[in-house]
């Protein structure tokens, strides 16, 4: 007889997998290679920015006061005594009239509480004048509009993109307290793969879900440790996934979770003292996905199908991954859209269709089942379609999940 | 006097940009290295998709006229001959009324033109029935109804993610032909900069383009050649440009290209003989940002303004690199969105505001200047308002550029 599988949510499944996510601990790394990893600490401002009042443009520093009732039919002179360049300081005093040359950048000198732009004054040797009164502080950068001193400017568990690096140079931050990389195995299960450069014969595939694997993990700025394509051979496959728990921090398994007369991973968790926490979700493809836990690691059986293991690891992996990491966005980035093309057939199951989205539409990336790869490798996005009693037409308001974007969501929002 | 200059429009600057990118050549690369790379080959399928009629289902293959006449009350029985495991090929014929148990994945036997699943069948022994009539091939996956054989299944030009490596794999690329990577020079100019781990002094401040830079190459899977930070002194910028140029495929410098009395790169330029592509650009922040072409190089002057570099980078540097490695989607990827704050005073020049994009809305990331850190940090979208007389009203739907996104799109639709 075969097994019959209660199907969970797709949601309670993710909270179900994140329960069990433990933290990988952090390191310290350069600045120069922090990007794509994630902050263990808060970034803090070590000073104001600006630093100091400074001129956003090349022109003169002035007293306001002086400039009252200018006009272009009164126009006021001001005489030049000094210039800063960026990076200097002036010890001159502004008298009343005297301006000092200033460059984008450098500290207002001492008086000066506004800056005349080159391009507002009409210059003579080392005088200007001008035609318009200016108030106080009129083109300044005051000390610290940008950011105060002490404030919190990027949370922990952020992810590091350049922006993010501009902030930890500015502040000094040569080294980094960063999220250490969870260590992940990835071992394919299956009599039918043969290796990517092996040549097929009758009824073999090649191996496409290890290496798909390894692409997803290094998006996400991970390595992994490949256990190679495994046959469907139970003592076989204990004894790699023992070694493999024992080498890694979470352990990707492709094949062998449905319920085929070969499909022997569910009894290598019973083997093993691992802890099934589900092994059949109500999703499209992907729906027999199976995740366990056992020495406080997690092990991910994803289905051999390709779009099945891709969907499996982008909804479940990833964010597990993400959160041993500390990271506050664990999932996929998620838009609404225009559907391209019509589900007119209802599913019990929510699908996560492979698609391409042009920032308005989404429409699928191609042939649509669970073993197709052709979709994997055109599609940046997913559309999903909630299960239920009806269908969908082309033109409705749709669910998109993005691909391929280093900054998730904070919230599970489907 | 200072210089007027006429600005030009973004879409134009991006043209006469890209019109000056020139391609840097192709190299081949292991699969394993080759996700996050521009594919300089098509992918062709070197066979089928599936390479032969399988089974999408655990279950038994059939012929499906022995089914004709099948219910509930007349169930009809099979007996089962053989089994094929994933993997594996039957060498037997089906005659009537026989099966033979098929793994998923595996190829039909000969005679079989439908696959009944387990679930669909009440097994006894060698034998099992069946409730209903099955249409000819019914959960049959046919050869190459995925991929038909020598098609193109992924251009060259495309950017080679996690779904495309799954593709490659399926088709035995061991090894793939890839562009080359720019070698690309970053040089920041500024005698108010010091370095990250030096302490501040006053007037001066980190230089944070630098490493910022660096992780906005990184992300396009780009390293640099790092020529530090140089005092405002012309002789000293000529010759560290010139060794550069003799060194990179591209160079990228900060600062020096607004109409200071220390902005020496446009005599820089004059001196090495470059032409100046334009040196105002209708935009905020990041109006000064200049480019010129020398010795069939591109030579990109950004502001030393973080919020300026920044944007001159995402808007000029990213798609003529990409460009460089022939990529067909060289433009941020754009959406609509619902701006999530007033904007009502009016701006000639085109604003690209540094924004978080939750999916729905954009809003303001933080502090809106040119000099601002903190919005880059905060940020992962642009806002583009573009320039005239309006203002722009919460709620509006406005364009938005979406940052640190694999894959670009394919045009410049602003």
């Amino acid at each position: 007889m075969v097994e019959i599988r209660k199907p969970i949510q797709v949601a309670e499944a993710v909270e179900r997998v994140l329960a069990h996510a433990v933290p990988a601990g952090t390191e310290t790394v350069p600045l120069e290679e922090s990007a794509g990893r994630i902050l263990a600490s808060p970034v803090t401002a070590s000073h104001p920015v600006p630093p100091f009042d400074r001129s956003p443009y090349d022109g003169f520093a002035i007293r306001s006061e002086d400039t009252a009732g200018a006009s272009g039919s009164s126009r006021i002179p001001f005489t030049v005594i000094d210039e800063i360049p960026a990076g200097s300081v002036s010890n001159k005093i502004l008298g009343e009239k005297q301006a000092v040359r200033i460059m984008t950048g450098a500290p207002l000198p001492e008086g000066a509480d506004a800056v005349v732009m080159f391009e507002q004054t009409v210059e003579d040797g080392d005088t200007f004048s001008i035609r318009k009164p200016f108030k106080p502080l009129e083109n300044v950068s005051l000390k610290g509009e940008d950011l105060a001193e002490g404030e919190e400017v990027v949370p922990a568990g952020s992810f590091i993109h350049a922006g993010t690096v501009a902030v930890l140079a500015t502040f000094g931050y040569t080294q980094v307290k960063v999220a250490r990389r969870p260590v992940v195995g990835i071992l394919a299960t299956g009599t039918e793969l043969v290796g990517v450069g092996d040549p097929l014969v009758p009824g073999k595939i090649r191996n496409s879900n290890g290496p798909m694997i390894a692409a997803q993990l290094r998006r996400m700025g991970i390595d992994c440790r490949t256990y190679g394509a495994q046959a469907d051979d139970p003592d076989a496959v204990v004894a790699t996934v023992e070694r493999a728990l024992s080498e890694t921090d979470a352990l990707i398994t492709t094949g062998g979770v449905s319920v085929g007369d070969f499909d022997y991973l569910p009894a290598v968790y019973g083997r093993i003292g691992a802890e099934v926490l589900f092994n059949k979700v109500a999703m499209r493809p992907g729906s027999v996905t199976t995740v366990a836990a056992g020495g406080g690691k997690l092990l991910f059986g994803l289905s051999g199908n390709p779009s099945s293991c891709f969907t499996g690891f982008e909804l479940f992996v990833r964010p597990a991954l993400l959160k041993m990491m500390g990271a506050n966005k664990l999932f996929l980035p998620h838009t609404k859209a225009v559907l391209g093309e019509d589900f007119t057939k209802a599913n019990p199951f929510t699908r996560f269709v492979r698609a391409v989205y042009d920032g308005k539409t989404a429409s699928p990336a191609g042939f649509n089942k669970s073993n197709a790869v052709s979709s994997i490798a055109r599609g940046n996005a997913m559309i999903v379609l909630p299960g239920g009693t009806r269908g969908f037409r082309k033109g409705d308001e749709v669910d998109v999940l993005l691909l391929g974007v280093e900054e998730g969501s904070p919230e599970w929002t489907l």
